[in-house]
C-alpha cells in the first residue's frame, strides 16, 4: 500500500518526537511492504515566525493531498502572556481543525501498569481503566459568532449545533462502540442547553439503530464526577466541543501517563494523529522528551487512517516492550533514562525483527 | 439580633435534614441571645406537585422578605427520565437564582481527616486541601437566548456577559481572597471565546486594586487537570456559570466528602444556603440521611449573611466534635450509624453546653 503522510512537526519538542515517530512509521511500512512518502508543512509559532500564519495555505495543502497528517505539538512561551496578541498558534489549530473538516476528536484512555503510581487516584480505582472520548471538533461555542456589544461593555458567543453535525459523530461513536465493549455514555446538559437538548434527540434516534449498544446519558457535572470516581464503568464517551475540551483533558490526567496518550481527529477530508501532550518548550533540542505518545499517534494512524490493524497492533506491541525493557525517556526513570532518539530507534528496531 | 429566616426544604430528604439545621440554628441563637423568625415555602417538585410551579411567587415573596434562605434540596426521579416534561423542579431553581439575583455560588471545598479514605484520590495529595470556588450563577450560557432554528435542523444557546456582572463576581473573590491565603485563581478560555477575553480584561484590571492578593489565569481545560493532580494548590477559585458547573462538582468529589459539603449563593436581594448533595430520594423519610452539609450551610449562613463569625465558628465545631464522637450516620459509619434525628440533636446540644 502507498501511505502518502503529511508531516506538521510545529513547535518546542514537536520536532524530534515526529522524528522517532516516523522512524517507526517507516520500519513498519519496510516490515509489511507499504511505501511511504512523506511531505512536511509549517505549523504553529514557527509557521507564524516564517510567514506569518500559523496555519498558511501550503500547509493546508500538503494536508488536502494527504492520506493522513502526523502532527508534533504547538506553542511557544512567547504567546503565553499575550492572550491578545494578533496572530497566536491555537488560532492555526482551530483553523486546521476546521478547513480539514476534523469533526471528531479521538482520545483513548489508557493506563500503563508501569505508570499506575504516577496516577492522582488510587490504584485500585484507575487499574485496568479503559475508555475512548470523542469529542465534537468543528462545532458548538468554538466556532459560532462570537464578539462585543457596541459600547464594549459585553462580550458574546453563540453555541450553535445542526442535527447533522450530532448525528455525524454519535454514528462514530457507536461504530467504535461496536468494535469495543458495546457501552455509549452521550454526556450532555440537556436540562439547561437547547443545544444539548438536540444532541439528546439526535442520540435517542441512533441509539434505536445500534440495539447491540447500550446507550446511558449524563449531565456534564456528574460526567466530570465520574470520571474520578469510577473511571472504569465507561467504554465510549461522546460529548460536544466545550465539555470535551474540559472533559478529555480531566481523563487523561487520571491515568498517571498523560505524557504517553495519543489521540486522532478525524476529518472529512483527511485525519490528523498528534500526542496529547503540549511542545514543552523547555525540553526542545536536548533529546529527552518522550517520543511514545506521538509514536502511539501513528499506530492510531495505521489502524484508523489505512485500516491495518496488524500494524498498529503491532507498534503497540514495540511500544509496550521497550517500557518492559526499561527503555524508557526521564520522565518515566530519571536513573536509567534513556534519550528520546534511542527510545525510538529500539521500538523501530523491535517492530523490524 | 432578629434572622428572618426563609426555608425552602424542598424534596426527597430535603425536610429532614433541613430540620436537623434548624435546631443548630435555634441552639445557636438561642445561646447568643438571637431572635429567630421562620417562614416556610414550598419548591421543587413539592411545589410541582401541590400548586404546579417549581418556584412560585408566593415562596419568592418569602425569600424577598427573609435575611437568609436556607435550602434542602429538589429533584424527584419522576421528572429524570423526560428531559422534554413542561415543568421541571430545575426550572424552579434557575428561576429562583435569577429573581434573588443570585450571582455568585461559594463552595469551600474541604476535606475531613475522617472520611479521607474515601477520596478517590491518593491521600497525600488531597489531604489538607481547602479552597473555596466561585461559580458565577445568573449570567453566561444559562441565562442567554436560547432555541431552534426555524426548520428544526439546528439548536443555538447563547453565551453572554457585561462587565458589570464580571466585575461584580471579582469584587467577592478578591474579598474572600484577603481573609484567606491571598490567592485568586481567574479560570477562563481566553484562547477562544470572546466573554471569557473580557473576564480576563476585567481581572485585569481589578487585579490591581487588591495589590496584596496574587493573581493567576487558567484555561479551564488545564483546571479539570489541576484540581486533580494538586487541589492543595488553590486558594480562590472564580470562574463563570458553565465552567464552575462543572468544576465545582469536579472539585467536590476530591475530597471524598460530597455529601457532607455546604455553599452559599449571594444574592442582591438575599443569600440562599445549601447542601451541595442531591435529594437523594431512597433515603427520604427513613431518618438516615447526613444532616452535615445542611448544618455546616447554616454555619455559612451566619458567617456570610449575618455576619456572625462566632455562631458559625461553634456550629462548625460541634461539627467537627459529632464526628470525633463517632455521632455519624450509615453513609459514614455502618456499623455504629446514627439516625439524622440523633445527629442534628447532639450538635444543638453541643452548641448549647
Ligand atoms: C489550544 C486550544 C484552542 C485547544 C482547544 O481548546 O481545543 C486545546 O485545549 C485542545 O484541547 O486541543
Ligand atoms: C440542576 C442544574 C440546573 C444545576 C446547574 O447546572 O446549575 C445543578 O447542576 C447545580 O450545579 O446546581
Amino acid at each position: 500500500m502507498k501511505l502518502n503522510i503529511a508531516v506538521l512537526s510545529g513547535d518546542g519538542i514537536g520536532p524530534e518526537i515526529v522524528d522517532q515517530a516516523l522512524k517507526v512509521v517507516r520500519a513498519i511500512s519496510k516490515k509489511f511492504g507499504h511505501e511511504v512518502s512523506t511531505e512536511e508543512g509549517l505549523v504553529g509559532a514557527t509557521a507564524i515566525d516564517k510567514v506569518g500564519d500559523p496555519y498558511p495555505e501550503s500547509t493546508h495543502e500538503i494536508c488536502m493531498e494527504a492520506d493522513a497528517v502526523l502532527f508534533g505539538a504547538i506553542g511557544d512561551p512567547k504567546f503565553d502572556n499575550d492572550p491578545t496578541a494578533k496572530v497566536r498558534p491555537e488560532q492555526g489549530l482551530l483553523r486546521m481543525r476546521k478547513q480539514l473538516g476534523l469533526y471528531a476528536n479521538l482520545r483513548p484512555v489508557t493506563t500503563f501498569p508501569s505508570l499506575l503510581h504516577k496516577s492522582p487516584l488510587r490504584k485500585e480505582l484507575v487499574e485496568g481503566a479503559d475508555f475512548l472520548c470523542l469529542r465534537e471538533l468543528t462545532g458548538g461555542i468554538y466556532f459560532g459568532d462570537k464578539g462585543r456589544t457596541e459600547d464594549n461593555q459585553g462580550a458574546f458567543d453563540h453555541c450553535v449545533y445542526t442535527r447533522e453535525e450530532i448525528a455525524r459523530i454519535l454514528h462514530l461513536a457507536y461504530k467504535f462502540a461496536l468494535q469495543r465493549d458495546k457501552r455509549v455514555t452521550v454526556v450532555d446538559k440537556a436540562n439547561v442547553l437547547e443545544t444539548s437538548r438536540l444532541w439528546r434527540e439526535e442520540a435517542q434516534k441512533i441509539e434505536k439503530e445500534y440495539p447491540e449498544v447500550e446507550t446511558d446519558y449524563m449531565f456534564v457535572d456528574n460526567a466530570a464526577m465520574q470520571i474520578i470516581q469510577w473511571p472504569k464503568k465507561f467504554d465510549v464517551m461522546v460529548t460536544e466541543n466545550m465539555f470535551g475540551d474540559i472533559l478529555t483533558d480531566e481523563a487523561s490526567v487520571i491515568t498517571g501517563s498523560l505524557g504517553l496518550l495519543p489521540s486522532a481527529s478525524v476529518g472529512t477530508h483527511t485525519s490528523v494523529f498528534e500526542p496529547i501532550h503540549g511542545s514543552y518548550p523547555q525540553a526542545a533540542g536536548k533529546d529527552i522528551a518522550n517520543p511514545v505518545a506521538t509514536i502511539l499517534s501513528a499506530a492510531m494512524m495505521f489502524e484508523t487512517a489505512f485500516e491495518l490493524k496488524e500494524e498498529g497492533a503491532l507498534i503497540r506491541k514495540a511500544v509496550l516492550a521497550s517500557m518492559d525493557a526499561g527503555v524508557v525517556t526521564e520522565d518515566i526513570d530519571k536513573e536509567k533514562a534513556c534519550k528520546t532518539s534511542e527510545v525510538g530507534d529500539w521500538i523501530a528496531n523491535y517492530v523490524l525483527e
